[in-house]
C-alpha cells in the first residue's frame, strides 16, 4: 500500500505560524503576552532536550518563557513551594512541572499541587474529570496533538475501531477517552489494551486506527496490522546508537520499515507525535492567556 | 448452559447487613450518625421510587435522611441556592440531587456546583477524574455497585475482554474507566461501543464480559453473546404492561430469556444492578461521614 506520513513536524510548523500571529495580533491590540514556567529537575537526557524544545518554541511564537531549575537532590517540599508560588504569581499564565521526577518526590502530589487553572500539561485530575465529561478544559497535551494531527490529515473517526495500547494516565487513558467523545475527531469505538490484556494481536487486527503508547520499542509488528490501517506511534524510547552522533536513537513503539507499507497512514518517530505535544502545551498556555477555562 | 444469577438484591442486602453493624458500632462509640440529603424536583415516577429506595435505605442502615422536595417549576437559581446551603451545612455528610431536571435546568451546572467532597453519587468531575487516575474518590455509584457484585461473585476479570454498552457519563464512561485499572476487578481489556459503533455485533461476541447500559430496551439479543460470557444488564426502561399493578414494567437493555442460556453469570432486571446502585450511594455516604475522602 501506499503509505502517507502524519507528518507532526509539518503540521506543527503550520501551527507555530498560527500562534505566532495570534500572539502578535494580541501584543499589537496591547494585550498580555502569554507566560509559560517549567520546572526541571535533574539533568535526564531526555527531560533537558523537551525542556529546550518548549523554551525555544515559546521565543519563536512569541511567549514570554521562564525555566526553573532544580539539582536531583530538592525537596519534595521545596518544589511544592515553588509550584504554590507560580499558582500565585499572577504574569505566569500557565506552567509544567517537567516529568520524570527524582523517587523521592510524589509525582501525583506535585501534579495535584498545580492550580488546574494554569495546568498547561493537562494532567490534573480536574482537567481529566473535565475532559471525560466533555467540559471546557486544558486537555492533556499529547492526545490533543494526536487528535488535531487526525484532523488536520481530515482522517475519518466516526464508528471507526481505535486500539489504544497502554493505559497510562498521561497518554493512554486521556486519548482513548477523548476518541469515544461525540465529536469530530472522536465518536470511536475505543479499546484499551495493556500488559495483561488477552489477545492483543487479534484486537489490533481489527483496528481502524492503533494508538500506540506501551513504551515498549518496535512492539507493533506487521503481522498485528490490517490493511490501510492508521497508525499512531506516542513511542519514544531512547535506544544506545553507534551510527548517530548523540549516541542514542529514538525509538517508536512500531517497527516502523514493516508496519508502514500495510497502512493508509503512519507517524514517523522522530517528527510526529512529539512535535504536536510540544505545540498543544503552546495552545493550552495560549488559552490559559486568555482565561478561558473556567 | 447453566446460567447463575448475579443476585444485586440478595448482595445489597448482604451489604446492608453489614453497613448497618458498622454504623452501630460508630454510634456506640459516640460518633456522628452518617447524614444523606436528597433533592427531588418534580414527580417523575422512576425519579420517586429510586428517592424513596434511598430514603428507605437510610432508616434501615441507620443513616439520617433529609428529602427535600420541589415542584417542577422551582428556579436553577433557587435550586443552585439549596445546593450552596447543603454544601455548607455541617451535619449533611452527602447528598444527591436526583436526575433528571426539568429542562430549564443545567444538569451539568448543578452537578458541578455539588461540593465534590459531599458528592456521594460520584459525578462531579473532580471525582470522575480522580477515579480516572486511580486516587480515592466517590466511585460513581452504579459502576461502583457493578465492580462490587463482579467481586461478590468472584468473577474474573484480568486480562479479560470487557465490552461497555453505552458512553454516559454517569455509566458508560466511569465503568469503562475502573474495569481497565490495575485491580480487581479490573485489568480488562475494554471496549466501549455506542450508537455509532461499526461491528457492535462482533464486538459483542469477543466479549467475556458485557455491561450493558444504552438504555435501549432488549438490545442485547443471543446471537450477540459468546457462550459462558458474563453479562450485566444496567437498562432498566420502564414499559407500559397490562399485567402489572403498576401498569409498567422495567425492561433491561438484555432479552433476558434468549441470552441468559448462554452465560456463564448473568444479572436479572430488577433485582440486579439497582439494589448495588443504591447500596454504593450508602456506602460513599458512610465514607463521607468519616471524612476519608480528601
Amino acid at each position: 500500500m501506499d503509505y502517507k506520513l502524519l507528518d507532526g513536524k509539518a503540521v506543527a510548523a503550520q501551527i507555530k505560524q498560527e500562534l505566532t500571529e495570534e500572539v502578535s495580533r494580541i501584543k499589537a491590540a496591547g494585550g498580555k503576552t502569554p507566560h509559560l514556567a517549567a520546572i526541571l529537575v535533574g539533568h535526564d537526557g531526555g527531560s533537558e532536550t523537551y525542556v529546550a524544545g518548549k523554551v525555544k518554541t515559546c521565543k519563536e511564537i512569541g511567549f514570554q518563557s521562564t525555566l526553573i531549575r532544580y539539582e536531583d537532590d530538592v525537596t519534595e517540599e521545596e518544589l511544592l513551594r515553588k509550584v504554590d508560588e507560580l499558582n500565585r504569581d499572577a504574569d505566569v499564565d500557565g506552567f509544567i512541572v517537567q516529568l520524570p521526577l527524582p523517587p523521592h518526590i510524589s509525582e501525583q502530589k506535585v501534579i495535584e499541587a498545580v492550580d488546574y487553572r494554569k495546568d498547561v500539561d493537562g494532567f490534573h485530575p480536574v482537567n481529566m474529570g473535565r475532559m471525560a465529561v466533555g467540559l471546557p478544559c486544558f486537555l492533556s497535551a499529547t492526545p490533543a496533538g494526536i487528535l488535531e494531527l487526525l484532523k488536520r490529515y481530515e482522517i475519518e473517526t466516526k464508528g471507526k475501531h481505535c486500539v489504544v495500547l497502554g493505559r497510562s494516565n498521561i497518554v493512554g487513558k486521556p486519548v482513548a477517552m477523548m476518541m469515544m467523545q461525540k465529536s469530530y475527531p472522536g465518536d470511536c469505538t475505543v479499546t484499551i489494551c495493556h500488559s495483561r490484556s488477552q489477545n492483543l494481536k487479534e484486537m489490533c487486527l481489527s483496528a481502524d486506527i492503533i494508538i500506540a503508547a506501551l513504551g515498549v520499542p518496535e512492539f507493533v509488528k506487521a503481522d498485528m496490522v490490517k490493511e490501510g490501517a492508521v497508525v499512531v506511534d506516542v513511542g519514544t524510547t531512547r535506544l544506545p546508537s553507534s551510527v548517530t552522533r548523540s549516541g542514542y536513537k529514538l525509538t517508536g513503539d512500531v517497527k516502523f520499515d514493516e508496519v508502514a507499507p500495510k497502512c493508509s497512514y503512519i507517524t514517523p518517530v522522530p517528527g510526529g507525535v512529539g512535535p504536536m505535544t510540544i505545540i498543544s502545551l503552546m495552545r493550552n498556555t495560549l488559552l490559559a492567556g486568555k482565561q478561558l477555562i473556567p
